[in-house]
């Protein structure tokens, strides 16, 4: 049978309603589990309300900022707005910026909200044992992984259907950018900012353990993993997630619509309910280990997703084999990634071990040998997300004109498809790390800590996975983007009155090659702006907690509280403050090559800012994981243990790759899709004007 | 008047014959003076007798892998000679070929003979002053200098009048290429990992000198520098500068030859003779500062080749303003290069000192604002190299046809016209470098240690300037390489009876995008190998320093000799065993790409190794002279001296930084070849078959 449109706009809208139902169920069953611990939930109340001081001033500098972009927008697309035409899809692409933002916040705040809900029931649980603990803390992260995908789902659903074309959507998705922008670079900011100090003053200088409450910095410490880790990556993936759907919906509308769109909405659809398959029967086993509780979710939520699709394939008339297989290929690659991820990063796995083992012989090798490593981590991601876009694009040209880059950007789809699983193992991660905390801060004991600490070392290995997914969608959209960014182009020549048209960049040109070779630094810039913020933020609080050491009597000893919320305030001033200069100059660069070189230039500047973003956030996220898990693995007993000088070796590294793998590395993807906004809101400028172009 | 390419080939040859004339006035110059201290004398004649062991064994491996490739060569260039053609051509091709790799050759042994020579003298001249110690170390490296550029002036000049075609020189540049690797990667391996071994046991564990000659890896560690320095950069550089030769010389064929070929070598004859100049002029004024002196000559040598090729455009008929402007700006850049570079790596500017200051606070501060300096470095140059080409595109362009490449082509050959004056100063870096090394273990005091001090630092500080000027050579190349690329596939494809040529390389062909993804990702690949390398071999030999002070009585107190020649031997060995897993890696990428994705992927893959090359190399070089300088700048006295928490953070950063500058960073320029050379030779059989082509 042929779908019917509206019968899967309709779907589309059920299917979030149900993910809403199971989010808010299962945010009734967190709040439902009892906490009794007094110092805990003391604790955890510092926390929640950290967490809201800092996504509240966040949001309001946000909103200022999406309003001046909205007006912008409005102004300027989908064609300037002097340049004629009725003003309706100007109002359109506004108001769906801003829905793009408003849904991508409420997401992010509700999913904190149960964050911070969920770290001190984890933390009592674990006192019961390692299953009700794992339990709570899935299920606390489950919330936001719902939450986002729904949101993601229901508002690509809404704007399709109000508007009627899908043009509309790259305002929503750029909503949903300007939002990962703030709530990633900002909240990875915040959090390496109050991690690395405490660590710095606590564990290196005082001596105390890590989550001692006598340190300052300690719940500006646990804020940081919710800001940055559970709205941060969920912002990121919100964002991931509706680019992929919205350059699908729009290359489906050039393609005619009807079935291609509907084929784009029913593959989300599928994905989502797959992800609440996978998640509610979510558990972990007699002898449970929780890592692989985790990663048999995922793999059972990819089994159901294509066995889905499958059927759809075979009861849709005109859903075709091609376009499933090039889903599956963007999903298998997403799972790849996530292994060769976890091969580099898990303390299990050789890599990890040799790091280890090379911190005997002092930090600089420590800091060599994962730089090493976290270089030739890149190949294999780079080479699947190659293939990946190679093999769906061969599958699907023969289906006809178009239908190739189509085939890409369903790849992407698929790669995305079950990110509802994803962000829920994602947020486990920080809730857990959380509960440790707790667990250390409230006296649970010494067996509930290891508990927590398993529970731990699991969300790490996952948020591993979760950071391929979302960069490998990065680079299989590139394509689909430069399509689009191709598209605006020619409607600009066009009504230009022009009538060369851009059909593609090639590498030879050297307005091209100017572009490439600046895209290719401003990864490397961007990072290093962030890196350097951190830094700079961390010397200001390291100062602070100098400060209440030395004038709170009774700190050191444990007789007086310190003053928490200062170093909130630091980091949270400071992780903006910080932000928005690299944020400027992103765009500032984007606008000087648009105007020095044209489209053309523009062109090779996205391509080159993709790849060597692709390559520095692997490089990253991955040598920041593995020097982590060096760490790790030494206090968990190997090579001299705690104390010894390859502990102190892998310490340093663990430094080094903090920034590395929560702010800089992940934060490179949200960089890409702000250079592709600047790119496409002014591409009519750049037509107009450019000094060589 | 219009050129005679005759008298044009003649003057090329006097030129390079003047060239080796004052080569060998200097050497002599050199071989007359004094040396009077017998344990100086006896240490470098060790020195050189380590560096004439690991040069023959690298040449012996060399020669093998070259007469391997050199068949390889006359099976398949320029076309395969199954498919017709005289065997002329073939013949020539090979021959090229191998005096590419002998001219290169030669020149590394005697600019390596002349340097081991220099380094005692200049250590003894230190004792009287600081004048004539800057000018034996300058006069030494001179050799060096004139010899690379002599000989590939005269190299290419024979190889395009014996032939009577551009094309030939093709391997004659391969040839270049080959040696380089070795050179380059292998010297580098070389250097690292003496030096490396010789600092960790010496100055941190044993707590002795710099060195101090009771450390078996003193010898090794100056070898070091003689065979990674100037044989190795040497290399490097004699290949950049055949290579923008041999692409430009094979364009101006394109173009008719005449004029154009002419203008290529004036421009090449009208380099040396500049640097020539600026070589004999070179002093240190009264109140002498060595950088200063460097610095002035090599801006003398611009002025001078810029003066020299405007009268050479004003008196030859047909000789283009338009081609002289592109080739300034080539040289512009490279200059701004040189002093973006040295912004970033000197210790008068703020990057250092902060990085210094940053050490304070721990060693993982010194990575990560080292890190993020290091990234930040490489946008200017990128920038720079970006806007030169598109500036001689444009500039060239109007010309006609054909020009607008030709234009690129000559903005590289003016970046490297000063080649000869670039190598000289970079070779009296290791020269000043040993002579310090053979002041301190031949007691010759103090004073003349803190003269030896200071005529080493300015050698960091130039060296960085060269590293800009080779980068930035290689991304000039790449249109035009590209272009060359595209030539050999199109002519195959015209072989096989083919009429779809190739045009150019679209950035949205799925194709094209998956050659740049893995391209990006090799350098990374290639270079973490390198590092792997030193570090593995680096810890056989601190094994084997370790078994020494253990097992020879009286080491520790100076009163029993090292076996210096167990660790040249480790040093060597261990070279040449790590490098081929690289180099072999490289190849096979390349490879496969080939077989699997056609001419179109390797097109994208040889952009997407340069950029990411480029970005890489200019990051490791810059962020290894900044952790350099930054450790120099504290043992000059600052941030608490010798000793302090700064200090021990710096050193930590400087063995970091030390196979990032000396070994990948500088080394990726090869690889960037290696690829391009396996390319070429593979054209043929990419366009008869690959998988997705």
């Amino acid at each position: 049978m042929e779908p019917s449109l509206t019968a899967i706009y309709c779907l589309s809208f059920l299917t979030a309603v149900v993910a809403f139902a199971f989010a808010a169920y299962l945010y009734l069953w967190v709040k439902r589990q009892k906490t009794v611990n007094e110092t805990i939930l003391n604790v955890s109340t510092l926390i929640k309300q950290g967490a809201n001081t800092f996504m509240s001033r966040e949001y309001k500098i946000l909103a200022l900022f999406a309003a001046g972009l909205a007006v912008i927008i409005f102004v300027l697309l989908p064609s300037p707005i002097w340049s004629g035409g009725g003003i309706g899809n100007h109002l359109a692409m506004a108001i769906a910026y801003i829905a793009g933002t408003v849904l991508s916040a409420v997401a992010g705040k509700i999913g904190v909200l149960v964050a911070t809900l969920s770290n001190a029931r984890t933390a009592e649980a674990a006192g019961k044992g390692i299953r009700p603990a794992f339990l709570l803390g899935f299920r606390g992260g489950a919330v936001m992984g719902l939450l986002v995908v729904g949101c993601s789902l229901f508002g690509v659903a809404a704007v399709l259907w109000i508007a009627g074309d899908a043009s509309i959507l790259l305002g929503f998705s750029f909503g949903a950018s300007s939002l990962a922008l703030f709530a990633k670079a900002g909240g990875g900011i915040f959090t390496k900012t109050a991690d690395v100090s405490a660590d710095l003053t606590g564990k290196v200088e005082l001596g105390i353990p890590e989550d001692d409450p006598r340190n300052p910095a300690v719940i500006a410490d646990n804020v940081g993993d919710n800001v940055g880790d559970v709205a941060g990556m969920g912002a990121d993936l919100f964002d991931s997630n509706v680019a992929a759907m919205a350059s699908a919906l729009v290359i489906a509308q050039s393609l005619g619509g009807g079935v291609n769109t509907a084929m784009v909405l029913v593959y989300a659809i599928l994905g989502l309910l797959a992800s609440i398959i996978g998640i509610a029967t979510a558990r972990l086993g007699k002898r449970g280990n929780p890592t692989r509780a985790l990663n048999s979710s995922t793999y059972a939520t990819t089994a159901v997703f294509l066995v889905l699709t499958a059927a759809a394939t075979l009861l849709i008339d005109g859903f075709s084999w091609r376009i499933w297989g090039a889903s599956a290929t963007g999903l298998f690659i997403g799972v790849v990634i996530g292994l060769t991820t976890d091969y580099f990063t898990d303390d299990n796995k050789p890599i990890v071990r040799r790091v280890a083992h090379a911190s005997g012989t002092g930090p600089a090798f420590t800091i060599l040998s994962g730089t090493a490593y976290g270089f030739i981590s890149a190949l294999p991601a780079m080479t699947g997300i190659a293939a990946s876009a190679l093999v769906a694009y061969k599958l699907c040209a023969p289906i006809g004109d178009g239908y190739a880059i189509f085939g890409i950007s369903m790849a992407a789809v698929g790669m995305l498809s079950i990110v509802g699983m994803i962000i829920s193992n994602d947020a486990y991660g920080p809730i857990v790390d959380n509960a440790r905390g707790l667990a250390e801060m409230g006296g649970l004991g010494e067996d509930t800590i290891r508990i927590a600490d398993e529970l731990d070392s699991a969300g790490n290995t996952v948020k591993a996975v979760t950071k391929g997914f979302s960069i490998g969608a990065a680079g299989l959209t590139v394509i689909p983007l430069l399509g689009a960014f191709m598209s605006e182009v020619n409607a600009a020549i066009t009504k230009a009155g022009g009538t060369e048209l851009v059909t593609g960049f090639d590498l030879m040109n050297p307005t091209v090659f100017f572009g490439i070779l600046i895209g290719a630094a401003i990864p490397a810039v961007f990072s290093a702006m962030l890196i350097l913020g951190v830094d700079k933020n961390a010397q200001r609080m390291v100062a602070e907690i100098h400060r209440q050491f030395n004038t709170i009597l009774g700190l050191r000893e444990g007789t007086a509280k310190p003053e928490y919320d200062k170093c909130i305030d630091i980091a949270t001033t400071g992780a903006l403050r910080e932000l928005l200069p690299a944020g400027g100059m992103v765009i500032l660069v984007t606008v000087v090559v648009g105007f020095v070189g044209g489209p053309a230039a523009i062109g090779g500047f996205l391509m080159g800012n993709i790849v060597s973003g692709l390559l520095l956030s692997l490089f990253m996220s991955n040598a920041g994981g593995l020097w982590d898990n060096s760490k790790k693995y030494i206090e968990a007993g190997s090579e001299g243990d705690k104390g010894s000088e390859a502990h102190k070796s892998a310490v340093i590294g663990d430094t080094v790759g903090d920034p590395y793998k929560d702010t800089a590395g992940p934060s490179i993807n949200t960089q890409i899709t702000v250079v592709s906004l600047v790119a496409s809101l002014l591409a009519p400028l750049f037509v107009a004007f450019s000094f060589f172009g």
